[in-house]
């Protein structure tokens, strides 16, 4: 790993998703330190199609299922295990269904096949203000009491990264990682989130959509030291 | 349509999903109002699997993809236009994103492909209570304000039906639809959703498990009446 930066995978529409992620991977190879699908990509490339992404990864990569998951357990459980055995490790979901009879479950199943919990506590969309923000604090402990690996929080927004890691600090789990979406096209600068409090941050079109995306994290992430 | 009930297709695991909700289908065939899938059998089954069950529906069944969409616009609408290219035609999301940047995008797209939208307000699972029952007002009228054809409440909770029914009762649109899944495996006895307000109960594994799906709908809701 060169960078601490997740690589998003969202393929054009009209182009081959796996056939292009797996260009994308081979020109970044090692340097972030790992990659993420989404929930348009596996439904379109399917189960096998997401292990044949996941399987020209680098082996230390953080693989990254962003399934945004917000059912009740076995639900969660029968999408996620999906991802999980097409090779990822590591699953994204919502905080809203709570804990019991929805991540409880999750969180309980991830363990048991060795997949890691990361629980999203806000978004960068306007709209999602109004209603995350309100239980912030209350989200990172929830994840703190069920182990999870680590938390999403917005770059967008650096007092939220802020508020994730402060609150972190005085969790049972204060090493828990913040991984940050929104730098480049969403508008935030690298090493924003990194700054504000994050381990990762989440990089998709600005890298991917370059003719060269290895020169693209470069021109990103090489010249503007944290 | 002979009973006001959309079936769940959720395969059990180990069975080939595509094969097996068409025999579910040919089975229930124009008796219940409709049939929905769920995020699970769509990644599963991929977009063509989702679509050769579609087709195998009667032509006014309603064709719900319960994808629960939690994401920023431009993301839920790549993950729902998989289903309605596969012939679905309402697609479930949640509220908490908000409408700017989230639920706004998603409806217009729906809207513009002749497809609905259906709002989730709360779920079945105990921890969801905790969440979701602060808001359900608003989000009633959130998707008042959108437009949607309807909204998701648990038949486990019939209160929560009824509140949906009385605010819609004072909204631009008293008519939008309540789907309220949670009768049979998950407790709840035939009508008790439709007799709180309900349009529709979804109704799953009591119906598709059964020897024949046939007779348990006839059983569960032909000696029932409302």
């Amino acid at each position: 790993m060169k960078y601490p930066v997740i690589v998003a995978l969202d393929p054009p529409r009209g182009r081959d998703p796996v056939t292009w992620s797996i260009k994308v991977i081979d020109s970044l190879r090692s340097k972030p330190a790992g990659y993420k699908i989404g929930l348009p990509l596996l439904v379109r490339a399917g189960t096998r199609g997401a292990a044949d992404i996941a399987s020209v990864m680098p082996p230390e990569a953080l693989r990254v299922a962003d399934l945004k998951l917000a059912d009740i357990g076995p639900v969660m459980i029968l999408t996620a295990s999906a991802a999980v055995e097409a090779g990822y490790t590591h699953v994204i979901a919502h905080p809203f269904m709570g804990v019991e009879g929805g991540l409880r479950d999750l969180a309980d199943y991830l363990r048991g096949v060795g997949a890691e919990l990361v629980l999203l506590v806000s978004m960068s969309n306007p709209g999602a203000v109004i209603y995350f923000d309100q239980f912030i604090d209350e989200f990172v402990l929830t994840g703190s009491r069920l182990g999870v690996w680590g938390y999403v929080a917005p770059a967008t927004r650096p007092h939220i990264v802020r508020r994730v890691r402060e609150v972190l600090a005085r969790s049972p789990n204060p090493s828990a990682k913040i991984v940050s979406p929104g730098i480049g096209a969403q508008g935030q600068r690298p090493w924003a989130a990194i700054k504000a409090g994050a381990d990762y941050e989440i990089v998709g079109r600005s890298v991917t959509r370059a003719e060269s995306p290895e020169n693209a994290l470069e021109n990103l992430y090489g010249s503007h030291a944290p």
